[in-house]
Order: C-alpha cells, then structure tokens, then sequence
C-alpha cells in the first residue's frame, strides 16, 4: 500500500482541482489583478470583460436568460442567505424541505425568531424525494418562497425539479434551488423547469476554487438588496445601486475566483460533464454494491440511480461514525465526510442523527481502484468488535 | 519609453503581488485544498490548523487579543455590512464621518430608511482630518456606535484614531474603523487604541488576493449574527452557532483567499511594513512637489504627512478627470483611478463631485520613474487646450 490520500470527500470540497483550471486562474489573475469596472485603464477593462464572460457562461450553464441576474457570492450559503433575506418579508409564509442544508434551515429559522415570518419543511419519501404534491398540499396563499435542495448532501438523491417548479408556477410561488451538490454533476436548466432562482458554489463539482459562488435569477423576481456599499457606479446616490448584478454585489469583486470558476466550467464544458457524471456514478454503484455484501454496513442513501449524484452515506452496526472516519482516515489512507452534515433533519429522519454517519462521495479524479480499496477497508473494519458505541 | 504598464492604482488593489505570495497560496491550496474544520482526516485538520494560525497573525497585526474573534468576510464592505448590520438595531443613532466609503454611507442610508435608525456624519477639516471633539459633540445618549475610516481612500489622511477612540470610549461607544486602505501601510492597534472593531480588506496594502478581507472584534463588543447556515459543529441546532469565530461565519470558508492572506502577511513582516511606507511615501511626496509646480493641477489632498497614506488625489483645471485617466492610460501607460472613488460627501465637500478627481496611488513596488514619468505625463496634460469640460 502506498502513502497516496484516496480522497472521497467531494461533497465538501473537490480535490485536488484541475491543474489547468489552477494554472489558467494564476496566470490570469497576475495579469490582470486589477480592479474591474471601477478603473478605466485597459487592464481594468479586460478585466472587467472577463468577469462579464464568467456571468455569460455561468447564465448559458443554467439556463438563464440575463447574464446581469448572475450575481457572485463567497459560497453556495452566502448566495442562500442573500436570496431568502432578500425575498422573504415578515408576515410570509415558506415552504422548504427536510433534505435542506444548514445553509436553508437556520436563516429560515432565524426569520422565523426574529421577523415573524412562517415555514413549513416537506419531508422526504423511502427514495429519497421530495413529491411535488406534497409541496402543493403545503403552499399556503401566503407562501412567498419554496425553496428546494436539488440533490440532497446525505442520500446523494436528485429531486424532481422540473415537477416541483411546476406546482410552484402554477400557484405563482418562485422556486429556488440550492444546487451546492448538483451543479456540475447533472445539468441544470432554470429556462426549461421554470426555476426563478439558483443558489450554486464554484468549489465544488464545478471545480473551482473556494471563495465563490453565486446566485442566478430569472428575470421576473422581484428582490432587494441587504447589503450595502460600492459598486463603482452611481456613486453619489446613497441609495445602494438597483440595477442587476449590482443590486446584490458590494465592494470588490473576488476576481480571482471569478477566473478560477470560469476555468473550472471551461473545463466541464471541455471534458463533459456527462462523462464525469457517468464515472463517477460507476463508482457510486461499485460502492453501493460492495457495501451491501458487508453485513455490519448499513446503507441509508438509496440505491442510485443515474441521474443522482456521487454521495453515499451509511453507518456500521456497533461503532460511531465518527471512528469509523479516523480509522479509514488513519489506517487506509482514505478521506470520507463524518458527522451530521450540516442536514440535521435528514439525519434525525434516517435515525443517524444520535452517531452520525460515514459519507463516501467520490468525484471526477476517483478510480474503482479508490472504491476497492475503501471496500477492503470497510470489510475489515465491518469485522472490528463492535464496543465502541 | 517601453509598454510597461505604470500602475498607480494600488488603493483600488495592490496590483502586482509578491510572486512569493502567489507562489505560497497556490502550493498550499494544491496541498491542502480540502474543507477545514469539517472533515477530521489529516489534510483537513492541517488545513484548518493553517486557518487558525492566520486568525493568530491577523490578531497580532491588528492588536487584538482573541484570534477567534477575527472573522473572515469576502472583503472589507462585506465585513462593514456584518458590522454595521450585527451592532445596529431600529432606534439607534450613529455617527460616522463625511470621510466614509459607500461601504458605510450605504448600509447607514439603507438602515435609516428600512429600519429607523438615525445617523450624523461629522465633516473633516482643512486638513482632511476628523476632529475628536466634533466626535464627541455628536454622540448622543443613543448612540450605538461610532464608524471611522482609519485612512481616507480620497485624501490619504490618517485620522487621529486614538483620540477618537477615546471619547467614544468615555462615551461607552463602541468605535469601527475601517482599515481599507491603512492596514498594511500604518500600524492598527486596537488594544492600545481601545478601539471595538476593524474592518479590513487583504487585496490592498495586505498584499493578498481578492476575495479575502475581515473584522476583528474586540473581547468585550456584543453583535449579533446576520447570516446564517452551517458552520461544521452544532449541527443539531437550527439557531446559528453562537460562539465566535462561527457566531458571524456561514458556510465553506475561502480557503485558498486565507492562504494568500496568510502568505501576504508574512511578506509585509518579513520584508518590513515600515520600510515600504517610507518608501510609499516619499513617492507621494515626490509627486505632490511635482504636481504643485504644475499651474493647471490642483492638488485636493493636504500636503502628505509620515504617517499618512500614499493617496494623492488632483484635478486639471479646465480638463474632466475621466478625461486626464484616459490620456495617462492611453498616451502614457499609466492607471490611475477617476471619479468619486465611491466616496461621494468627501468629493461634494472638495467641490470635486460633478467632474470626478484623478487619484494616484503608488504602491510599495512602484519607483521614483513611475512618479517621473507620470510628473512629465501630468505636465504634458497641463498644456493641453483646456476644452474638455
């Protein structure tokens, strides 16, 4: 056995990252480090014509019309916090789901403490969905917002999108998708499911670097900024600028993640996303697959299908999830997400929510010698005496 | 005379940065670009050790003396905004300075309309300094908080910040000061100073990349958190972790902007903030003597001081500043910032707000040519027929 890290902790962060999309956000950014669209030297305005590309193709990847409703972000949560503090006002109602992140629950709760405002959270079926009735029966007339993961961080399941957004429109509610786990995986199409808003991260399967992401908005929503201060333009109004991206933009632009996203779709674009996909959903079920002749195992991600996305979660019988990790970490070599996943709903609803559970997500750069590997170490530690819980 | 660019823009962004800092981030996010303090492998847990070392450089630079209370925002408006935002409730007053950046004026506009709160600016003198006393004169006995601009990214002042520290803190007013364009250039130093809270950016004088800025809190200050989602411990608990740094953090952190902020701090420590200011600012002393003795340009900062920053801001009788910048870039290779530098009231007090100003700012790898250069390039501008505006 050699001392190479098997990484298979995608879901939190992909890695390593590709050195094209390293090298090419390096070499750009020492070019043009510059401040875009505040100067109007040239450096300035290539600058700024790049972070103008970025919005295009990021507005061509979800498909949505207005490359002006593309608004950068530090993370998948930032974009999350901006559209929900932006949309929601106090005396609405909010219908969300048990699959949400901490990043959806906890502003959702907070507005709930502090500005009066209600919500409702559907619950997930056996596989792992959500079912549009079920959103439908929830929608209140005073429902302002549904929001809904697009592929859940714990089951590894992708939603019915395209029929929830319909339940919505027809009852003339905005959707909005968290796709932190989704987007560079599967195909995302705000235009053809009728999704108003799309909170994404860069870091993630879109291969990237941290420190961006984004939100994307049709451009029928109506929302207003909650945050405040330079935009380089209208600078005397000391009203915060309202056009769009500006509108939910403040201060300097984080140019370097804009390069090093652009770079990572240019690279999903390049290599297909489909490809990627389909490898790594071979490797979900290679997983899925040995795990499941391991007695001790127990698997509470369903079985996947092809359009989920690479995430598996389970426990082993006896031992906390939490030791299992350390010791796939500090005996194999290998990197797995323990815990509750900042999905504290899902995990109380698989009943994993006492120890937590072990997340497997392989990506892109993941071989089935990886998932051999954390097979044989899963066997061994299937057989390990189970006293530690 | 060669292409090379003259970049006298650095109080937009430090441009270029050390090739060690690019060179550092980069090998470091390559090794350890995983998702700290979420995962418990080893590369998670070295990634998020790093982390914690960077709060402890960062509370050091800034004199403060709880590392945890140093929370990494995506710039210095977004830490404005979690300040402004967290200290500030319906009722209040607050009182800032005609010196402020857009980054306050507008949360402080905003916050009035929306919420209530009142708020009174105090001007500058002929000096382009704020005077303590007109402080005190306009704290009320609802007064929240206090918001200065430790540098004025107009006239390059350095404010009397301990002064103005002192009578909040007579007051029982907490004091914010905004180190956009200070920190890296002066000494910060909230323990001494007594000042509650800094708002800094690292992609200026700190020489790290965009996308990475901060607030350091002192131990005593109470704010309340505005944004909300996961934060990798407490995951049961739908209310936002409350202890700090987590308590005004949501979400994946921007590992790779932490790395060059880490590795930006290093250089300025290693290669002597003190000697590069010197060097700044004889550079900016070079350059107003020069322009003086141009009978067109009239300088607007104050004759610069050792303790100032090196920020020069001017106009060309007779000629629009957008106008003076596209010549400097397009003649002479030089950028330059035009317009209001998202500093309106500063701009409407100088008299300077319908045509804009020019701004040179030199940065620590610019030269005495630079300033040559641009000196003979403003001279040439000086004779030119002055029918532009």
């Amino acid at each position: 056995m050699d001392n190479k890290l098997i990484y298979l902790d995608n879901a939190a962060t992909s890695f390593p990252k590709p050195q094209k999309v390293i090298d090419w956000m390096v070499e750009t950014y020492t070019r043009l480090g510059v401040s875009p669209g505040r100067g109007s030297y040239d450096l300035a305005m290539e600058a700024a014509e790049l972070v103008w590309q970025t919005r295009q193709k990021l507005a061509r990847f979800f498909g949505a019309p207005d490359p002006d409703r593309v608004i950068f972000t530090a993370n998948a949560t930032d974009a999350l916090n901006l559209a929900i503090q932006g949309l929601v006002a106090p005396g609405d109602h909010v219908v969300a789901t048990r699959l949400e992140h901490n990043s959806v629950l906890r502003p959702l709760f907070h507005l709930a403490q502090q500005s009066g405002i209600k919500y409702d959270l559907v619950g997930f079926n056996e596989y792992g969905h959500i079912e549009p009735g079920e959103v439908a029966k929830t929608i209140r007339p005073n429902t302002r917002l549904v929001i809904c993961s697009h592929a859940s961080n714990v089951l590894g399941t992708v939603q019915p999108v395209s029929d929830i957004a319909r339940v919505c429109a027809e009852r003339g509610v905005p959707l909005l998708i968290d796709t932190a786990q989704s987007a560079g995986h599967v195909p995302v199409d705000m235009g053809k499911w009728n999704v108003s808003a799309v909170a994404f991260t860069g870091h993630k399967a879109l291969l990237g670097p941290s420190g961006i992401g984004g939100l994307v908005l049709s451009p029928q929503l109506e929302i207003k900024s909650t945050r405040f201060g330079g935009t380089g333009i209208d600078s005397r109004n000391l009203m915060h600028t309202q056009t769009f991206p500006d509108r939910l933009e403040a201060g300097t632009l984080n140019l370097l993640g804009v390069f090093g996203l652009s770079a990572g779709l240019d690279y999903l674009v390049n290599e297909s996303l489909e490809r990627g996909h389909q490898k790594e959903m071979a490797m979900i079920k290679r997983l899925y697959a040995g795990l499941s002749s391991i007695s001790r195992v127990v698997i509470h991600s369903p079985m996947p299908a092809e359009h989920d996305v690479p995430v598996l979660t389970c426990t082993v019988r006896g031992l906390a999830a939490e030791d299992v990790g350390a010791i796939l970490d500090g005996d194999y070599g290998i990197a797995v997400r323990t815990g509750l996943h900042c999905a504290p709903l899902v995990h109380a609803d698989l009943g994993t929510d006492t120890n937590g559970a072990v997340r497997f997500s392989p990506g892109r750069f993941n071989t089935n010698e990886d998932i051999d590997r954390a097979l044989e170490a899963m066997e061994a530690i299937g057989k390990m005496h189970p006293n530690l819980i």
